[in-house]
């Protein structure tokens, strides 16, 4: 069984921390997907949006953008969009008769036409609403652009659908080669994490090297979100501790003196076995 | 039977006129999507790419920056976008295993599940691609993003989307309402088309007027397109005559003293009967 809730902490502070984000982001989220016509369009949309197991790149995201001095607000858009893609990618991936799933079995409240159909919309939906983000004064329109460009580019040929195709290639050679494994995890769990950790530092302004270590922080992350999600876990502990580690300098060198508790809270402490997880 | 080739008119210089813009496209893209790794993701995007049949909405882009005044090369990248867009909605309406589907019989190269993700890939390669249009220099953000915005509306859940859900519904009802039937071809072929003539027109730097008339143009000849490659073609004669005088309507009042006849021999010549097209 796998835990696909965000990551655990012991630490209360930091727990608030994240839950405040989640908060702010579905608040976000329930203002922009509202139940409206077509009905036959956006109630399956918006029950996908909201059921689906959530990933935390799009949490990293806003931590991301306040580490870098920005304000929650400027990057809620692409924590949302974030979202919808993880959403839309997760949908099609758990589509009913794909072959077998990673994760607890899903409750299908609609057909896989439906949610073939409904994975695409919210696709499209997220993109929209990125571009909607743009400020009527139309200054900010290259930042919006860069970071649509960074979203597309996480979930596409050589992101989380290249994960998918080497997952598949993987679970069919039979040979468990942990090299893959990880490579398949930093592919489709890595990649959207750092493009949520980089989208929130050019969303608050960031210099053009805290995009850059915030990008390889949530690669480090991601990754290591997906070997606790994954197969393979148990004899995983001490590479995901080394990655951990790889992870903190991320944050150590670039950002000395700045107070970087919080978006460090997502690996800093002992991770909670998955077995302690609530399942879904 | 029915046929996806762009329409056929008799004129042979206005033949050449769209053929000679689908061939720029097709070279457009054959630089873009490439083979290369990971192979296993773009080969099947390559073939999807080259082997779905084609929408007219691509060209019709590239006419609209011409009658507007723009170079066909400041389209190229939006054209190419709004095929991508279409070959992705195709591959996913056409998975096997989803119902019947419009049109001949495909032959798929490949199963559902790497057409799904394909088509996934696909999309957000399309945006990838628009984005990447940016001017070294910015100065065409804006229109950049105006461009995504209509892309992805048209692909979205008060486009395309909305159509294949209202064709769901139709053919469930099995009672065959006539406006449901046309509004089901304005959502899934005119939407697109219109998007396509609008964008071509934005990138061509048309005054908003001439963005809103060549969109009108658009959405009419998509419509009728859909009503030719549908079900229900024949008794429908009396009303796509009164789509194809409307849709003229809107190029002589805005274009008057312009060049209007190659964008208008996508409907001016009456129509070959479907029957008469070769068979994909």
């Amino acid at each position: 069984s796998s835990c696909y809730k965000p990551m655990v902490v012991k630490m209360g502070r930091d727990q608030s921390y994240w839950a405040s984000i989640e908060s702010e982001i579905e608040a976000h989220l329930k203002k922009v997907i509202s139940i409206r016509p077509p009905e036959s369009v956006f109630e399956p949309m918006h029950y996908l949006t909201f059921t689906t197991p959530k990933s935390t790149a799009p949490a990293l995201c806003v931590a991301a953008c306040e580490l870098v001095g920005g304000e929650r607000a400027q990057a809620m858009a692409a924590a949302s969009a974030i979202h919808l893609m993880h959403v839309a990618t997760y949908t099609h991936q758990h589509m009913h008769g794909f072959g077998p799933k990673p994760g607890p079995a899903i409750d299908h409240k609609f057909g896989p036409n439906i949610e073939l159909l409904t994975g695409d919309g919210i696709m499209s939906f997220a993109i929209v609403l990125l571009a909607k983000a743009m400020s009527p004064a139309r200054e900010n329109s290259d930042k919006i652009l860069r970071v649509i460009t960074e979203v597309t580019r996480a979930v596409g040929s050589q992101g989380l659908l290249e994960g998918q195709f080497r997952a598949i290639e993987w679970s069919q050679s039979g040979n468990g080669d942990e090299e893959m494994l990880e490579y398949v995890c930093k592919k489709k769990e890595g990649e959207i994490h750092a493009c949520g950790a980089a989208c929130g530092a050019i969303l608050g302004d960031g210099s053009d090297e805290e995009v850059e270590s915030l990008r390889n922080y949530g690669l480090y992350v991601g990754t290591i979100q997906g070997m606790i999600n994954g197969v393979g876990r148990n004899n995983k502990n001490k590479r995901m501790e080394e990655l951990r580690i790889l992870a903190m300098k991320e944050l150590q060198i670039r950002f000395k003196g700045k107070k970087v508790s919080p978006i460090a809270s997502l690996i800093e402490e002992s991770f909670v076995p998955p077995s302690q997880c609530d399942l879904l």
